[in-house]
Parts: structure tokens; sequence; C-alpha cells
């Protein structure tokens, strides 16, 4: 037990030490793997669309927070602090359901969100564009939502932009 | 153009600079980034039932060769090589649809996977177990599958495991 909230104690998350493949891949024990950087690759997805909404990543803190809470937080790489995603926003990942990969080093979130969007640029989905392929590829990207579902001035005011390029 | 196949010449990929963060969020340039290891993250979902099938890494041969021939190319971490997804298993997964995420760091590929399975360890998805949360935490993993699509044996023969602890 870690810290007491109104729905109750927070349990206490310990994650495994990894001793073989086989415990690894074929186990129940939960064993993620954080790279040279502490961090694990989280791709998120809405419970109900499918939709990807976003990849984010995660650190020890980040990914024991989003298990005890039930709410999505991850690591902001760019600004290099704990991110409870929503917290600005408002939309917060409220999770349905964790999922780890085979090798254990990459986490899936299904997730319910509140105001049905998730990117800062105010599109539903952070994956908006689509790279055209094949017979057409060299082409540019094409718009795969045609509306912002919010003005992102309006929600994060004149707050800088983490984007990097 | 590049090469030639019996489909046509492959159309030649470049990506455009980095130049501004209006023109990497809200624009129609092609404009990935890769970071110091020159990889780009990739989240691979079934095309037809939405489930995330992996997550990997892209350098910028396995991206340009994904766009150009309609096949799913990534680099393997592990191995250190272009890995053409189901050279050896069978299991190549055709694009439907390649996404990219607002900042452009992040690609999102939709697929037909032959077989049905994309897994290394014989199940559909990698992320075949679920990690229990919130007044379940600390519990063990459940297994989301119940039963592999394929024997990795069988298929895999007595290749090398990639996975790392």
């Amino acid at each position: 037990m870690s810290q007491a909230t109104s729905q109750g104690p927070l349990l206490d998350v310990q994650f495994a030490p990894r001793l073989s493949i086989d415990q690894v891949e074929e186990g129940q024990q939960f064993a993620p793997k954080f790279d040279a950087h502490g961090l694990i690759a989280c791709v998120t997805t809405d419970a109900t669309s499918g939709e990807v909404l976003m990849l984010g990543y995660m650190n020890r803190d980040a990914l024991k927070k989003t298990i005890q809470t039930g709410e999505a937080h991850y690591w902001s790489r760019s600004r290099q602090v704990l991110w409870h995603k929503g917290a600005t926003s408002g939309l917060v990942q409220k999770i349905r359901e964790i999922r780890v990969d085979d090798d254990q080093d990459a986490i899936w979130l299904r997730v319910d969100i509140d105001g049905g969007a998730s990117c800062h640029v105010g599109y539903r989905s952070c994956f908006y564009r689509i790279v055209p392929h094949e017979a057409c590829a060299a082409q540019p990207l094409v718009f795969a939502e045609s509306k912002k579902v919010f003005d992102p001035v309006k929600v994060y005011g004149d707050a800088p932009n983490h984007t990097q390029l």
C-alpha cells in the first residue's frame, strides 16, 4: 500500500526481475523492460473505436501510477516530467485495459477519453495524416481527419508547444 | 525510380527536412523524425479487427521500403538488420494504410496478415497478456489469447529467439 485516495489505498506495484526468455514470453510475471533512458514505449488506442490515439513513453513511475490509478500517465521526453495526460486539457485517458507484449518492452493501453480527443493539435487521434504508399508513394500527406475536435489555443492558451524539430 | 519489379518501377521516396513546427504538425510534407539511433517507432494494427499486433522500429531504409513495396519492413534492433516481416514465417504484413503522428516521430501501419498471426511466440498479437490494474493491481498477468495460432518451432525451426533479457 503506498497512498490513500477517496477510492481507497493504492495497491503497491512491483516489477519482476527478468530471469529467462520463457518467463518473460510465456509467464504470468510482469517484468517490463525499460531502455537505456529508463523508458518503455506505449501505444494507446480508443477502447471503443480501436483507433490508435498516440504513441508515448513511460518510466517506471508513470507505468506504476497508470496501473494504480486507472488513468494514463506518461513520461514527457520533451519536458522531462511525469505527465498525467489530461491534467491541463481535461482529456484524461481512463484505462479500460493494459496489455504487455511478448518480450515485455512495449505497453498497449485501451482507454476511454473524456471529450473524444487526444491530440494536442486538436484532432481526435495524433495520427491524423495518411502517408500515401506504392503507386501513390511520394505524394503529399492526406488528412484523415477534416476537422479539429477542439481549438488548441482555447484549451492550452499560450503554453509552449512541446513538438521538437 | 529506384528498382523495377513485376508491378512496375518503385517510386523514389524522399523525406522532407523539418523546418518549422507548423510545417511538421499542420502540413502535407512527410518529414519523419528519426532518433539518435536513426530509428522511428511504429505501431502495427490489424486493418480489419483494429487489434494492435506489434510495436516495432524502422530506420530510413525500412520506412522507404514499406512505402515503396506495400509490405511492412522494420529494423531489427536485436539482429541489427533490415527485417522484411514474414520473410521467414510467411506472415507478411500487407499495407492497407500508413499514418504519421502530429510531430512525425511515430508511424502507424494498418495491415492485412496472411495466416492471421503476427507474433513470433505463435499468438495473433504480440500483446497477448493483460496487466491487471487498480483494484487488481499486483495480480499475475492474464492471457488474453488462450491458444496459439501456430507452433513457433514448426515455423521458425531452431532459429535463435531474438528476445533479449
